[in-house]
């Protein structure tokens, strides 16, 4: 019988385009029967043509002219990262009529809802299950196996490089800009590592996952973000105490105010599944109506793990094209009000250097009671610093971010207490 | 707009079925945006019309004429269970062009490629997410997420019971038959336990994951299973003091001789993310080549959560009809020898009860020599019984199941060595 042949466009050759174009090449056999068309590498746009030298990308595949190239395929691979000229690309391949996937989390996080609608507009496919936890399928399940249930939170360790520097902080009790070096000498971590540190890359993941679960415009801007940069020894070495672990958590949840998404550091049972996911491991955890807890765990980057996600995206894609179908719509029906995570509430541990605990702890209660701050446990540590201080610990019950923060200022500004040292959330399940 | 309408014929009232039609009529809205069509529950085929008392349930909905109602439904859900008549209703719906969404795993395990190959020539789909882990996605990341990859293995923990029972054995140090007891008196497991202890149920999910993961035709005869009903407390306390757990699993894996499936009790590393999994909590580990390891990990029974993988096939379904396409098939094009797994090698510690070890060891070592079988670690404990006898371990390198049989039989012939107590397979990582 002829064979349908489905032409894909690959922009950008860097390690995860190398390694798509190598499972392309290397599988296709494989890939045909399992997408019903054979699946042909008919361009690969680079900025220098003389830079690629793998074995497996025919040299006179290579062009300079990207546009030009996403008009003449079926399937456009967009894996250059950042938005433009990216988002260009991507609008030129959709209006040609072209799918697309990508694991452009950057793009998606700010342009996601345009890109999903012009894919509609166009009924061709846009497919990123990489863009969120690397080889993990979390897209596909949120966007499919779960479309039967109401998702009501997801808390996910989605950024490799904050998890191992809590990991090393945590297993061998060294300071953060320590660990920070010695991942940056190791290659785990960028030289200007702003965006993982800080929270950033985590929360493009959050706004794409908020999308799915909750069928609503949610974009980079509406994520509260926090990063692990202020988080000290002393935090691991508190929350170790408590028999907890502190992680990066992006978490979006829906509750009767409505959604939210943030990304903040958590300090979570140790017994906890996430606090289990070390190392530059991701995991996804999810809490449907009806599914109860799921949890989703794997490689969240690396070459080869990525392009395993690409490459599955490609082949479901081009079975589309084959049978004249597309996958499911994203549709954004929800206006449900966005919240601030500042206004959403948690347990909270608070950390205090005191003078006098026991003179200070009625003090403290009253500013607490002010703020109708509910303290759960209180813990005065024995050990004293240079200065004859002590540490006091407070464990609140749920308490909005935003009065816990003004209490510890109004703490901070009271004479005669001593100073806060930290404020985290605590989960408790 | 003119909506679409897609019918909805429900096999089964029990649990699982009531929990279903419960999401559908409670979420028609939601459904309806998520599917691009409105989704009406046209008819519930019961036994019994009277027994069936839930709200959302229509009373004229209802209908003991199953075989009429798989005629006339654009979807036909089946939640029956077993063989026969579940394996009629299948076909007669994919024969009348309705496509189908089950739970149903032992159906799946004898007879999943007459019905996938029956979907295809039909022009129909064929979904079956609830039959692997209830709740938790796995079927559709095998089945489209991994496509692109090639899975080497997947091991899974798919029996809620037999987890609940290692799991209790393991923490309170109580006997099988105990526990076993108790769990029949908690409802967590059935008053015939034999499926679940005896590795039925999860054989039959290996078969499933198998033709998935492998593009083959492997069914619940290709399957070795061995139970947990001779795991005892000792071996318990042995794999403890050894820093490991004791798991029941389903393994499917791909080496240069073939494809093997298997279902068997492992020795796993205490800090090995399966052994982690406690209760009647499922999770399944998968080998990529290329996405490296990956864990999928949730509710594997209960009427919610196995509804919600249920409900999410139905809004996967309804939209493909909507749209007049199907989801990806399922191609069975390999024709990898299957491996019995007897012959796959493993590490396996055996446990002898000796009355001199230091005698006995240079013999038991002779046999083992005899069988090529390389020893890595033996163990005397200190303990004695009542007849002054020791218990001696023995952990080996990889050797086949059938070699180490064979070994053990001939130790336990060999005069004046003493008993083998157990044998059992150890996996390092």
């Amino acid at each position: 019988m002829a064979e349908k042949t489905v032409k894909v466009a690959l922009l950008g050759a860097g390690t995860v385009g190398s390694q798509t174009a190598r499972l392309l090449v290397e599988q296709a056999d494989e890939l045909a029967r399992r997408a019903g068309a054979r699946i042909e590498l008919t361009g690969v746009a680079v900025l220098d043509p003389n830079e690629v030298n793998d074995p497996w990308i025919d040299k006179s595949l290579l062009t300079t002219e990207t546009l030009d190239l996403t008009t003449r395929a079926d399937i456009v691979v967009e894996l250059i990262g950042g938005i433009e000229p990216a988002r260009t690309f991507v609008l030129s391949a959709l209006n040609h009529g072209a799918s697309v996937v990508t694991a452009n989390k950057a793009l998606l996080a700010q342009h996601g809802p345009e890109l999903y609608e012009a894919a509609e507009k166009n009924g061709v496919d846009i497919y990123f299950e990489a863009a969120v936890g690397g080889a993990i399928p979390i897209v596909r399940p949120l966007r499919e196996s779960m479309v039967g249930d109401r998702i009501n939170r997801i808390m996910g360790i989605v950024n490799g490089t904050t998890n191992y520097i809590l990991d090393e902080m945590t297993t061998k009790g060294l300071a953060f800009d320590t660990v920070l070096k010695d991942a940056q000498a190791k290659g785990f971590a960028e030289a200007d590592p702003t965006a993982d540190i800080g929270g950033f890359d985590a929360a493009a993941k959050a706004a794409i996952m908020a999308v799915l679960a909750f069928h609503r415009d949610v974009r980079m801007d509406d994520v509260n973000i926090e990063g692990i940069e202020h988080v000290t020894e002393s935090d691991i070495a508190a929350a170790r105490a408590m028999n907890r672990i502190i992680k990066l958590l992006a978490v979006v949840e829906r509750s009767e105010q409505g959604i939210t998404a943030g990304v903040y550091p958590v300090m979570l049972p140790e017994n906890h599944q996430l606090a289990k996911v070390s190392g530059s491991f991701n995991a996804v955890f999810v809490e449907g109506e009806a599914s109860d807890d799921l949890m989703f765990y794997g490689r969240g980057a690396g070459g080869a793990p990525t392009a395993s996600a690409v490459a599955g995206d490609i082949v479901t894609v081009a079975r589309h094209r084959a049978a004249g179908s597309t996958g499911p719509l994203i549709p954004l029906y929800s206006n449900e009000p966005i919240v601030d995570a500042s206004e959403v509430e948690s347990s909270y541990m608070m950390r205090l250097s005191v003078a006098d605990a026991v003179g200070v702890l009625a003090r403290v209660s009253d500013i607490f009671a002010k703020h109708n701050i509910s303290i759960r446990a209180v813990q005065q540590r024995p050990e004293e610093d240079e200065n004859g201080n002590h540490e006091l610990w407070i464990t609140t019950h749920n308490v909005a971010d935003r009065v816990i923060r003004e209490t510890a200022e109004e703490v901070s500004n009271a004479k005669s207490i001593g100073s806060v040292l930290s404020i985290m959330r605590v989960f408790e399940d």
